[in-house]
């Protein structure tokens, strides 16, 4: 029988009658033919909850009893999924991590999964069960100890069940229908993509579209896994939601797929740094221990033997940045004049692998950017992507300009 | 290390407060040299909301999942307790209960524990560890699938260890302070047990003072165990609460140490039943099969070849007997002219170990509820414990009566 693995989040199995209805949607692949590997999550909210107590309990948590709590909340709708198919006759039964088992590092609350064997659920389907339901984001050290995968772990539970198994895709039920060439709260015009390589998947989930994690992307590269991406709460069909893919498989791509933003944004600039080697490493370093997520880098050309250093961050995060400059400056590891900072900005990016291969995109986006007035603060450039810093009151004007510049509201 | 375990019920743990106040008390065993084996039931209202989902999600649900759902409440509290006590510095760590393993039959949802191993436990005291917190009520079929001991198992669960690990004494933490001669709300006179046997308190239990599992009992008599049962939400010390023990322990017991009642009886006869051999097994065996508890039988003096045969069982349980007694008389298994009813009526009974030594206690009794012109309907005796089903609007009065004629507000 070919392998088929469904994964249900947690908005999809808030109660019991969102899990007949998931199961519903396991039937009818099911009734296709499938073997099912179903993978949830914990019923939303509830993880959050166990989190809160573990958190109130204990600030600075031991990650093992982390793991053992917060990961309870999965075995529940494991058990309430299979019960609900056994319900209407489908031969099913539940997993927890352990049982599989689904062995992982002991890199508690943030494990990796490092093996999948897959004897004892193979066995049961040869003896004629039909779906196998597994508790998601959740698995066994060498120890014996649970762990679990981090936030969004269940998606990644997901793909590399479908490599382990070669299933013949991972069908990831969600509250969006798919993926869009951009949010479609910021322009009606946006449209669904039938299908979306990989690597612009990527690109987009970094950049602020929160449909899959990006590490359960990544797997799902590393391993050739085609994933879709659909709808909980519709009608599905075959055809419905959006493939994650490798990019041999789209035919006719656009230039450009999508037009990501993030909104809240800050700009540093670090004003007459003395420009010598090792200079980047030491402002650097400091902010990364800060737990500061710098994104753009921009240096500015030396005069004199100083340069300007501006950064990207979190806008949230810009006292910390400011607090580990000043320290690594009073520790004389640094000089600056200054430490300017622009709060007020946001990033948009345009994101495509056709981009690889055709020249003139950027000018394109420059253009587009120019025509409605927005002024361009910093560049920065993948193979597949680019991204600018603008004001951030121009945001919206300036994705909606750019979903209309690259002709992203009509199909390929 | 002497070992000592300590069980914490539901409301015991019922939210993070009290958990602390739990781990609190497991801090002063730790104090006084103990090496502690915490068992804890899920925070109260939690196993009622799982088994409410099962029953919603599937009447006739598969057990196997019913205990992987249901089993989850325990893993949670096991956590937090252990969170909870290396914030006071106390080495601990959870067991879920295939981690110990506590081994158990594939009776789901009313598993018999069959082993539990000591090794994975006693390494980690050798290795500093003060606290082993293990998630009660669970444990792990051969098969490899989760299984639960039923209602009240953690009670078991606690008595088990305790038997596994030799431990001092088994101390039930609960939200009574200890045995009583009688119910408090009924005579204030009621006074608290500091030691009652085994054998005693499983009359007790069986006859509705509902504070430990009769099964855990049952089971502490067998290994031994010393139980102690006190209260979660009073300052306890060595002397708090009602030690269950073997009578060896128990140097001057009174004749009677309690008097029992089952408020909601009812009493059924089958008049004019032809006494022949085998009639008994004729009316008790579909009784049994149609799931009534029938507790009380007393069968009269045998005229004509004809007998009337009484007996007792749970008020709510009558409709069932009646149409049980009627199917068997349809299928011409049993005759009898009719069912007489009588449902209010209840039982009151007193027990104690000094019975068997003493004389009279059956006299002193029907004494003391002819004083106060009780009827009595029905008679039973066993070694330490005779009953009387008596009107139910004098259940109050007969209980003081009762508790006044053997002295029981009195010390031994």
């Amino acid at each position: 029988m070919p392998i088929l693995v469904m994964k249900f989040g947690g908005t999809s199995v808030a109660d019991l009658d969102r899990i007949r209805n998931a199961a519903q949607k396991v039937r009818r692949e099911v009734d296709r033919g499938y073997d099912v590997i179903v993978i949830v999550s914990a019923m939303s909210g509830k993880t959050n909850e166990l989190v809160g107590w573990v958190n109130q309990t204990s600030p600075l948590f031991d990650a093992r009893e982390y793991d053992a709590v917060v990961s309870s909340g999965e075995n529940v709708t494991a058990g309430l999924m299979a019960l609900t198919l056994q319900e209407m006759d489908i031969p099913a039964r539940s997993w927890q991590g352990w049982q599989v088992p689904l062995k992982t590092s002991s890199a508690h609350s943030a494990a990796r999964i490092l093996d999948i064997p897959r004897a004892n659920i193979d066995q049961k389907f040869a003896e004629g069960m039909k779906v196998a339901v597994v508790a998601g984001f959740q698995g066994i050290s060498e120890e014996g100890r649970i762990t679990t995968l981090g936030r969004g772990g269940s998606d990644t539970t997901a793909v590399a069940f479908a490599a382990a198994f070669a299933a013949e895709r991972c069908d990831i039920y969600t509250d969006v229908d798919g993926i869009y060439t951009t949010d479609p709260r910021i322009t009606k015009k946006a449209r669904k993509l039938e299908k979306i390589a990989f690597e612009e998947m990527l690109e987009l989930a970094s950049l602020g579209a929160k449909v899959l994690q990006t590490r359960s992307v990544e797997l799902a590269m590393r391993y050739k896994v085609r994933l879709r991406v659909l709808s909980s709460f519709e009608e599905t069909d075959e055809a419905s939601g959006t493939l994650v893919c490798d990019e041999e498989e789209i035919m006719e791509s656009k230039v450009v797929s999508g037009v990501a933003y993030s909104r809240d944004e800050a700009k540093l600039t670090l004003l007459s740094v003395a420009d010598r080697p090792g200079i980047a490493a030491a402002i650097f370093t400091p902010l990364s221990q800060a737990g500061i997520n710098v994104d753009m880098i921009v240096q500015n050309v030396s005069a004199d033997g100083r340069t300007d250093m501006t950064f990207s961050c979190p806008v949230d995060q810009v006292l910390r940045a400011e607090k580990a400059m000043n320290e690594a400056r009073a520790r004389g590891e640094i000089n600056f004049d200054e430490l300017a900072q622009d709060t007020e900005v946001c990033k948009v990016s345009v994101v495509g692998i056709g981009m690889r291969s055709h020249a003139g995109v950027a000018a394109k986006m420059f253009e587009a950017l120019k025509a409605e007035n927005i002024n361009i603060k910093v560049i920065s450039t993948s193979e597949i992507k680019i991204s600018v810093l603008i004001d951030r009151k121009y945001m919206e004007l300036a994705v909606q300009a750019l979903h209309d510049a690259f002709g992203l509201d009509k199909a390929a």
